[in-house]
């Protein structure tokens, strides 16, 4: 690969925006433009970031304040930014820079609908920007060519969030396929703490983490919830006999820095037999560079994921409890966010899918 | 407490049989007796059990093989075996010493219907015993009583499994209640490892579980499952206009030693609000030492259970899913085995039943 | 026991707060009063300490502030505030309050020379309280009995650091006996992450935990090397033909909420053999409630402490580095912190010195 | 790069067979071939290895039985075989294919010294290959030379044990500018699990893990030993006026699978200065790729190194103590097995030394 691609990351001091560069110096095609910060400006990378430290691009580096300036004359700018934040950024780029390539992996530009942002995040909403999940089923698609062909097509992406990744493309082939019942999903996952972000808060102490379950957002107020509505419907609820997204879903803290395990059940609608379910599983990922459906028996560790661009799952049918339990990993910062990221701007910019991107996880 | 009664521990090599020790040598009327095992038999205590080798009652001491000789002339023999293996020593057990109080930690008793057992085992049953769970609501009942009734007259004791008593505990309330539908269960706990017992294997390993979320015993076939039904039916489910019990329940090894998280949902029938939900769990708990209901808002972490014979739990309503969702902490070795044998003892004997048992968990 | 002392704790919503009151509610002759906090005053108890909240002596407690008010009137006062609060608190307590027990498990009233405090910590001496470890050797002695002649006699406790325990613990009974030379101890410490306490800090996230091993205050400017020294010095070092005490003192934080594994090196002298070592640290802690020294070729583990006020530690002889290296391990909130304080006021009131003080750890 | 060289890796199913796989995988100028095993020969890969699952190059393939006929005909043969077994393969594959290169990552031709190997490990030595660390100094270097050389003219390679690695980088700088005494180094090492292999024993268990720190080897008997001082003694330990090495080596184990974080000190060397000692380590390290040390102030994380094939150090010095105070974190499994190989892979087909090996961890 001879192209050369400059990239630009915002709010590289954090979590997110460090596994964009990580990604972004292992990326045959990219090259590691401004990296900037909030209150972090001024500071060396490497002591935001010292898994970075030793890679010769990163010496003597320090982060810029997060400003336009700093941010344009690059072709591609992340955003890793706290949620309502992205908005003002993007339309100061816009301004200054129409072409360029942004690509948003925080919150802002996910959602369609203008009254769920306002009711799961009490303001306005910035707009809704293509939905950076290459996977994402359309309804009447087996496997995906849809959202690529938006992707291939757009300057703005908005990266999915890493819990709606997972119970995505967990439930979506039952769903397009019209084998599941979209009418009561429940999703409980076990989540890493660095979804949770760097700022510093006494309940993500490795005190409190260490040996510890803890759920949170529990009860159906959680954020992420009106993003996976949206995925499922684009796959077909609510249509075509499909009953509309009813949606159970509780993240569980264990301790852990990366990884989700997500366990995702839906009712089977009936007739529908164990190889249906394989069949649309199959059809749906067996080509797809980052999706892994494991042979019936074995189940996934999220451990095999770390590091990598990965989602691997696993479908059992419960036949007394008449629901099919989808069990899927992946590792936040990657497949839940920057690796998607990057996924998304190969798209974008016509490289090849899969340039840059791991499939092998870090493990054990 | 003047009482002096004498236990054995078939079985205590092991961690269930550890941790029966531990509470055996804290608990103000027991003294404790013979310690037996089968592999490790000669050995010394300390070299299995090394958080009990500074224990005076300890120095010294080293295993008996595990024959009902060693076992016998005890007030109490707790069994702490591998299944299928209580039956056998609790028949010698019985021949010799009739009014023994046996207590069994492992399967075998659980089970009320022979037919369960074989699906579940592939072996024959070996008899039901009296149900370990002195919390379990029968039906019609606002709080526990009968069980209690049931444990002061017996002699043969089934202690039941960690992860079915953070799910039986968890939604029992809503059920006896007739608030819940029992009919579509969906139960996904985080589980620490302790509960997998001692025997080494490789997807046991520390390499492996670091990092790691892993399900396990995924679609249906899990043996914790009759045990889950059997309870709720004693709670009320399948009459009464309730339905019958359908489950699903999924377990996910998280990197800890000790602890369940368990998420329990189920859909909430019609007409119920959250004030009656609060209410028949308020009810059930709020007398008992063992079982703690949070205030709304809070959520449980299994954290603060280590080493007590506490459950704690919160429940949610999801307004949007129709499902009341239950979180609940418990210690797998204590609360899930090792205290609600010694409950069970003390209800058994007489003794003040919250006798030996902590209530605060050794956290952070 | 029939004594009911009547205990307050400044500092209560930490976590050296927070295990003072588990083990004074778990104590048989201790009644828990005042419960004060700074930030957190006004607050439910249980919402800062969860798991205490199922105890009825915990339900629908909230936080007084640290005040002399809210402290006056219990015969103890424990003190768990940030160094260089502890003065101002005990003057004011000692106006209104001469006879109290105050018990200070902060560094302020450690040091016996003002210069050291002065150094390490850049404020005035708060002055010098009788150290707070009963075990303590003095120089001549093969057990301790000086140090709790001094702490029966007392009413200022100045309970040591958590990581000064483990390493003088580990040496001292070979300095005490002139076995080794103090002139050259390396310590390295594994220490869990609740020992740098709940304020929220980003290198203490979970995150940033997970899966690492990281030093701090490492090359010799580590306050509680000053401390260390000052207990070798009692146990004889410096006189009698010893070295004075050269010590090189690095702590590994390491992915664990509680728990110390020290390892402690120093030069053996000329002709002193194994068995005199281990002799020595017979003599020392044969005798010892809360001291247990393995027999040779048996290591401690961390999680055999936990909960627990006992160190577990192991001595062997290196021949050809001739150095001895001592592991110990202990619960740095318990032996470590309250339970020294729980101990210290056992010696200071005349109960027995094991009242209330667990000797079996929780594990696995 | 358009080099294709083929690798077998014998020994395929184990922690080290599978990281030479990643890595292998990775590696643009490598593919991959054969995969032996032993116990597991006949299985799927992908059961054994599932975090390589969802690579293309793994899909289908099943582990061949470890004989020399499976590994011959291989441009590059790895051998990740318990110690004592690589002799025997090593003398078949030597018969069969004189001009392979054959790479160990086990002990058997690590030692110079046939007694040392008899002493250690009690069979007979099977041969001294070349030493498979780049960055080796011999005496006199400051920077190194003489063994790539030494490894680019080799067919036969002794890959480093991985604790040996951290313990020699963190202080060769020292003993080779003459700056040290290596007559009394200790080294105290944090050791995630993964270094003690897949084999399924009792103390290697998660539940013994968690929340634990637990040394091993303690007293001088560990395999480790020997090896670092020979290392240190061709850094110039025990000519030119310095002492030989006399070196306590402790190992602890602490809850991560992967990582080494390594405090190793020594004596400074009378009239040495902290500006003399960093000179030294810069000189040896600045211009390596895969050694970075941190300017003063800054500790390693061993989180940084997940995953890459870099070692992070910091060197302080601590005046009242006289010793240099290095700490040194690698990731076991890659620059302290698998990275090393197949940097020396690299040297010895005279591809560049950096080719495949990732420099930045994955963090956090």
């Amino acid at each position: 690969m001879r192209v050369t691609v400059s990239v630009a990351i915002a709010g590289a001091s954090g979590y997110a925006g460090g596994e964009l560069a990580r990604l972004a110096l292992d990326h045959p095609g990219l090259t590691l433009g401004a990296l900037t910060a909030h209150s972090n400006a001024g500071e060396p990378v490497a002591a935001q970031q010292p898994h970075l430290a030793a890679h010769p691009a990163i010496a003597g580096r320090v982060f810029a304040p997060t400003t336009p300036e700093a941010l344009a004359g690059h072709d591609v700018v992340f955003l890793a930014l706290p949620h309502g934040a992205s908005g003002e950024v993007a339309a100061a780029l816009q301004a200054v820079d129409p072409d360029v390539l942004v690509i948003d992996v925080g919150a802002d530009h996910r959602l369609v609908d203008p009254d769920d942002w306002r009711h799961y995040y009490g303001s306005e909403h910035a707009g809704t920007w293509t939905y950076g999940m290459p996977e994402l089923l359309h309804a009447g698609e087996s496997s995906a060519s849809a959202q690529r062909a938006a992707l291939a097509a757009t300057r703005r992406v908005a990266v999915p969030g890493c819990n709606v990744t997972a119970v995505t493309l967990a439930l979506q082939p039952g769903v397009a396929a019209g084998l599941v019942d979209p009418g009561d999903v429940v999703a409980v996952l076990a989540v890493g703490y660095s979804g949770a972000g760097k700022t510093a808060k006494t309940h993500l102490l490795a005190s409190e983490a260490a040996g510890a379950a803890v759920p949170y957002g529990v009860g159906g107020g959680h954020r992420h919830n009106p993003e996976i509505v949206q995925n499922l419907r684009v796959a077909g609820a609510g249509r075509d006999g499909l009953a509309d997204v009813r949606l159970s879903f509780t993240p569980v803290l264990v301790p852990m820095s990366r990884g989700i395990l997500a366990t995702v059940t839906a009712p089977i609608r009936p007739g529908v037999t164990e190889a249906d379910l394989r069949a649309a599983w199959g059809a749906a990922y067996d080509d797809e560079a980052f999706v892994h459906v494991l042979p019936a028996g074995a189940q996934p560790t999220s451990a095999s994921t770390l590091g990598a661009n990965t989602a691997i799952m696993a479908v059992e049918v419960d036949e007394r409890a008449g629901r099919v339990v989808v069990t899927c990993a992946i590792d936040n910062l990657v497949k839940g966010t920057a690796g998607a990221a990057v996924q998304s701007l190969n798209l974008a910019l016509g490289l090849p899918e899969t340039a840059g991107l791991p499939v092998t996880g870090v493990a054990p």
